[in-house]
């Protein structure tokens, strides 16, 4: 085995109850929505249709307590989305448990390769 | 947030180069020509075609130093495929990481999560 050229991915997922609550793609839609103020703008740059957008941020609003995605009422420029404390907390969690979970994939794949 | 619900999943890949090397399938493929001794009764047991099968384990052999899969030759009743004792440490070792990451990740999401 080469295991110089070895390496390792992992795709997480945070589930609840063994429902999908927070993996690659939610947390793709909440940075979208914080990037555009949007979700109908977040749902077209993601080629996803404005009800399914709708639905997985309605998914993720239940299961947290406070909802991480609220709209914002008006103005000359009309409403939009904004990402709460908790939703901005939730990108960030998810990102930090991916950098801690690579690092440890990193470390476990070189000892267990050695074992080979 | 109700915290206690959640729970954590992941999906690993070995990569080589970039290239997918051992992930779920790959792995499931192993067992399989392990429980039934033979490439192509394994990819009637999964669903696949024989060339499918065969490029997996070809891909594998081939970043692997020594085989994973040789052909059994003959006897009465004909040859088939068995593992080699490097496709057994690989089934260990995709297992062991697993397990590893699975316990790290509970760890770490009860411990995001009382940050939150």
């Amino acid at each position: 085995m080469e295991k110089e050229t070895l390496g390792i991915r992992s795709k997480l997922w945070i589930v609840s109850d063994k429902e999908a609550f927070l993996g690659d793609g939610r947390i793709a839609l909440l940075q979208t929505i914080k990037k555009t103020g949007s979700i109908s703008k977040a749902a077209i740059d993601m080629n996803m249709s404005y009800l399914k957008a709708w639905k997985l941020i309605d998914s993720m609003n239940k299961v947290s307590d406070k909802p991480m995605v609220i709209r914002t009422s008006g103005g000359k420029g009309g409403g939009g989305s904004t990402l709460t404390e908790s939703g901005e907390n939730a990108i960030k969690l998810y990102r930090d448990l991916n950098i801690k979970c690579q690092k440890f994939l990193n470390t476990e794949l070189k000892k267990l390769l050695k074992k080979l």
